[in-house]
């Protein structure tokens, strides 16, 4: 959209940030775990980053039609990762990566959080399994 | 500030990439390179993104203090390296890596832009030379 | 979504506003007037905002679902007048008006733009005629 | 900053709003009301708002350098008063007006949020006397 568009007149990269964070809680969403509900059913603080990064192949721009591939790739151990291919039509223009944490809330601790591991329902829903 | 933080009540992840942004617009700014004066000078469409890269060590809530250390890890080649340190006091709590290119405007190609070589004297000021 | 909210865990307000211009663009899409094209077919620097006003009657939470009904109150004179009402369901949560001009190009002038009347055929677009 | 603007070059209008609800937080810190110990010491859920409104009498560029004079026009019932002009030297270029209420707790409506008069003290503070 044109708010999305920066003074170069292509889409703001940290945007590109915020619409991987949505996909990510649209996969949840997709198979039944809405945060609001997921989150104090397992008595966590969320899914937090412990890394982000992202490749921009080629910029775009305004009314460009884009989709959001995702998908789990491993979250096997404490650390999940999660894949984004952000394509117009068959072109990938940026790929991204999600690392983030099962964070259990552990008041007694500095950060308040605890990685740990996530429940094996959960990631077999989210791999399809 | 409050409008930084999310659902889970610390910084949104995206805000730290838009965070990087402004701080590596202002190290240009810094050194007298104000990007509205440089990119025409230059003939440039900008130094826009190829990869992004965020490590979260621990979270950041409202009203917490933090200076952003930036700077050019090297810009010999085409692409850029610049980093940045996130840190409250002595603690740093996000690290992060853009890496951009010096675009040329080439409006006889697909993307309209392409990458060369930074001139002499800008890297020169950038890295303190 | 999870990053509209803010630290109080209610939408942050300036993203409605964010939605407001959002919904404000489809209404051209809609009637087969993207910017990208408008704007150079008739010289215009674009329809920027004059005044923007929202009544919030009730929060908005992560996973509520929304829809935004917009319309061309009018624009009969050089000011346009749009509204939108976000609701949830039939209950609408968040009133708001944009004030809008259509802005000719006007290198002449300080401002660089010059509000003229919208063209009769894009106004009959707009508001169904 | 390079990021505040828009498709059109200027910027985004949303993001005067986000500036709005900054310069009232700064408000509040600047007279010793830090929004995180001042919600839970007087038991509210925050100071929301009811009411949004921006004149935009001319557009803002990159590299602008603005100043926010932000004051209480008024507060003495249950809806307050603040306002927010946005100069470049001595020339406002944007006004804003915010209207907040004073939200205490109520978990038994449906609101959650109940609307009260701010406490004498914390008014005194904010408007000087």
């Amino acid at each position: 959209m044109f708010g999305d568009c920066d003074n170069a007149q292509i889409v703001f990269y940290p945007n590109y940030f915020q619409w991987f964070d949505r996909a990510t809680q649209n996969m949840f969403n997709d198979v039944g775990l809405p945060w609001s509900k997921m989150w104090p059913d397992y008595n966590i603080a969320g899914v937090p980053l412990v890394d982000a990064q992202a490749t921009f192949m080629s910029p775009l721009r305004m009314e460009d039609e884009i989709i959001i591939d995702s998908w789990v790739d491993d979250w096997s151990g404490k650390v999940g990762t999660i894949r984004h291919n952000i394509r117009k039509g068959d072109v990938v223009h940026v790929k991204g990566t999600e690392k983030r944490v099962w964070a259990a809330k552990a008041p007694d601790t500095a950060k308040g959080i605890r990685a740990e591991l996530m429940p094996e329902e959960i990631r077999n829903l989210l791999t399809g399994k």
